[in-house]
């Protein structure tokens, strides 16, 4: 008899879930659910205003993609419920919750719906940047190793500058909350009645360190004398490997998706790096890329290795028995979607729809007829900041070589190219930090819909290009996690040989082009160092300035 | 009995006549009258195609505007013709023919219809860029030192790289030209009868000095042995002041324009500098910016200094009893067609559509909602290279600053603050090298219909702004030069006094936002050098890869 597992993919803005074959791979129906609040970044549902950079979630979103895609997918696809072993998940990360002792969202209580605090803090929550910001003078200062597998410096996206906001500015829901949970971890629990911490989140975004375990008591006290104990009293100290399974469902559960109560749970994962099964990446020196809205890198290492500047290095966090490296480009597809709002002339909108055409497809169909060089332009990618190897979000946009004849299609072009040397930059700070790169997978919207912009990375990254295989991979790597948390396979190598996938597809560098992109490269090092290292500070001055 | 002087603009693309009463200033009539070839940069009209950055003009043209404008202007206005004194005339430059000794354009000889040499070269015919790049090349050899005069560099638009190109690529039009003259020359010819040459023209774009004359035979003969004698055998010795009056009109042209033969016609002046006295200019320290596609600055000083990067010092080159400075911005409104044309998404179209709205207005009413350094951005105005301090075609674009939350109408806003923060740099670099400034006046279309940039302009240069009263400050220019040359006033300054006009608008700095603007002009400068200046040749690389 064949069995099944799902994989469920919760984005930004929506979930979605994948049922698959787990012995041949195949992927028979999947469904999307949109979350009914989308991100709050304005106002609450009460219309009670949110301040900057503010980006708040609804945790009963979560389940309603799990009430409506589940029972959809068992549907169209006809798989008998039985034949389903395992459920796993994976989620942006770090997406994080108050909760109770057992597991109700503070957002769930009506005397807190109209307190911000009590939501969920999504990923690309900005606002405790002076949080973050603080908690890395302080651990620089004190010297704290753990600080240097994070690249030197952690992000305000991440749980303890979070969690320390809701403490300075909301102590009753910091009171109130006895856990701050990973989203993932959540939905775990809900699905289970079991509360877990997976390994990958613990360790890319709570600074836990399967060694050394989260920093110490007195650091947290440095920070703050309240937060002396946060690991003990909001955290939790077992965590799970991913993909180990956390429990069955609930009997509640089971009905309310039509499922059994014998399918297993398995410990979440970060959206990006359950990608790495989901290509078929089971060693180290493979470079994976989810080239979405932002760029997210992945590695496996046989070493723990400090890259200054990396988003962070976990043993067991992406794959067990490795180290698992991640980087990160903060603005990728969002430059090319700013620019297409913001900068795109009336004259191309009203041709691309006389042709027909999708406005992307109609720029790139301009942008391709470009050589390398041809623009006179270059780019400094940091529209959004620069999240690796610099790790500074006062960064900003920098464009130059622009004449009265430059074209919006040039600009566009220059954006991905940029892009593609942020890329660059990447993979060359983690070779000179001895970390080998060998292989590179693409992965997300980009790489599967955008042939010129993968043919501009193979030529600027000089390096071949293998393409996902899967347009769920992210789903895709959650059910090869379900799959092994269900028994389905010993371990996640064998499952990610078996099910894993890549497309025939290969962008080969064409050196020609290379050759020129060297020399832009060359250029764009410069100013990348001249305006990122603090030679000339202009950004950060007229972004200080702004506020 | 009332008094009346005719002056006569000409710009790149049409001619305007306007008739002014010279006691009171007061405009009675003007008219406008196209060329019919316009500027002719693909093509000659028999089909011939033009090399790139090619311009001509036609000389029939000119007459054109002077046969169908002054006729309309006498019977528009009522004026009894012999109450007429004087034409003054301003002209775009170098704008260079080859003719005659009788002035008969080579273009009006059957043999040449289909040479380009044979042509008006306009003043943004660019194709002489070699032949300027040559001659600074031997003149900087030589230590000429007259070069300094011109801020250490000619440029492709003056007369000797267009003269110097026609016997390179033309030999045979070179020899049949009697003469190479300016075009508002040749006009005074054709209305008088009378060879002159203007000392505005001669001074600034043929390096004549009214001290030590031309440069020297040695230095022609170093360009080329067959240009040793250009000055004596196509240029000509004599020069005469602006304003000076080169004779009165001819029975012929009398009797066409419908004029007396007692009308006298002041030399010609460049269209820039004549609005000096037509806003009432008339001693030192005040320097007018001229704002239109690009910017051309005036200014009076009472000793010859030399500022590095200015266009010109030349004495009487504006009016008599001074050293005429000026200096120039490649790219002002220029830069916000570009935007608008190439970076303005359909949206804002749409939407100033619906309110009714000029685009330029729409953008505007957006973009002065922001205080100074809100927006975070900052640009270097070179999308058209840099003609002043700099004098550096090869410069290019820049623009940092760039988040995701940048709107169309601050990258609008940044490049109007560029161009201010590039008068700024003129105006320091003058004070710099002894040249006092201390009013600032602005005419042209920009300086009329834009208050907020003015204001930005008034906030960046911290100086109150005065704005030329009339609409035809060009035209109004020449008229005072008319009544002068027609013995209406004793000397241009008294004419200036009575016929020039400023509003009463008033841009008063706000030292709120000047104090902003003094923060944003120091990283403005920064970027300048740095770019500008050797630091970082990275626009000049860009732009010799994409060659």
């Amino acid at each position: 008899m064949a069995k099944y597992s799902i994989g469920v993919d919760y984005g930004t803005l929506s979930g979605r879930a994948l049922i698959v074959n787990i012995e041949t791979g195949e992927e028979l129906a999947s469904s999307v659910f949109d979350y009914p609040h989308a991100v709050m970044d304005e106002a609450l549902p009460s219309g009670k205003k949110l301040g900057q950079d503010w980006a708040l979630q609804h945790p009963q979103d979560y389940l309603d993609v799990l009430y409506n895609t589940i029972p959809a997918i068992l549907k169209e696809s006809g798989v008998n419920p039985t034949d389903v072993i395992g459920i796993g998940m994976d989620f942006t990360a770090c997406t994080l919750l108050p909760c109770k002792n057992d597991g109700t969202p503070l957002a769930f209580l009506p005397e807190y719906k109209d307190e911000p605090h009590a939501y969920v803090k999504l990923w690309k929550h900005h606002a405790a940047q002076k949080h973050a910001n603080m908690l890395n003078d302080i651990a620089t200062e004190r010297g704290e190793k753990w600080l240097k597998n994070y690249g030197g410096k952690i992000s305000s996206e991440w749980a303890i500058p979070k969690i320390w906001q809701v403490l300075d500015e909301c102590e009753e829901i910091y009171n109130e909350a006895d856990r701050f949970i990973e989203a993932v971890d959540w939905v775990a629990w809900m699905l289970t009645g079991k509360e877990s911490r997976n390994a990958c989140c613990a360790g890319y975004k709570e600074m836990w360190n399967k060694t050394t375990g989260y920093p110490s008591k007195d650091f947290f006290k440095a920070l703050d004398p309240r937060l002396e104990n946060v690991v003990e009293e909001k955290l939790g100290l077992e965590i799970t490997p991913c993909g180990e399974c956390v429990g069955t469902l609930t009997p509640e559960m089971a009905q309310k998706l039509g499922l059994t109560t014998d399918v297993a749970v398995a410990a979440g994962i970060i959206d990006a790096h359950v990608f790495v099964p989901a290509v078929g990446i089971t060693s180290s020196g493979k470079m994976l890329a989810i080239m979405g809205t932002s760029t997210c890198h992945m590695l496996l290492g046989t070493e723990e290795k400090q890259v200054p500047g990396m988003c962070g290095v976990v043993a067991d966090g992406i794959l067990p028995g490795f180290y698992g490296y991640e980087a990160g480009q903060a603005c990728v597809g969002d430059h090319f979607a700013w620019f297409i709002d913001n900068c795109l002339p009336a004259s191309y909108y009203e041709d691309a729809k006389e042709q027909g055409m999708n406005i992307h497809k109609y720029l790139r169909s301009k942008a391709e007829k470009y050589r390398p060089g041809e623009s006179g332009l270059l780019a400094l990618d940091w529209w959004n900041g620069n999240r690796s190897c610099l790790v500074d979000v006062d960064l900003t946009g920098m464009m130059l070589g622009m004449t009265l004849l430059t074209k919006p299609e040039e600009i566009y072009r220059a954006l991905i190219e940029a892009t593609a040397f942020g890329t660059r930059m990447i993979i060359e700070t983690f070779r000179e930090n001895g970390v080998a790169i060998d292989e590179f997978y693409a992965a997300g919207g980009i790489a599967k819909k955008d042939p010129m912009t993968m043919q501009i990375y193979a030529d600027v990254i000089k390096m071949p290009i293998r393409i996902a295989g899967s347009d769920q991979g992210g789903a895709l790597g959650s059910a090869i996690f379900g799959a092994v948390a269900g028994n389905g396979y010993e371990n996640v190598y064998q499952a990610a040989e078996v099910m894993g996938k890549v497309l025939d597809t290969v962008y080969e560098p064409i050196a020609e082009n290379a050759e020129i992109y060297d020399k832009l490269y060359a250029e764009y090092k410069i100013l990348h160092d001249y305006f990122g290292r603090g030679e000339n500070d202009v950004m950060k001055r007229l972004k200080a300035l702004k506020d």
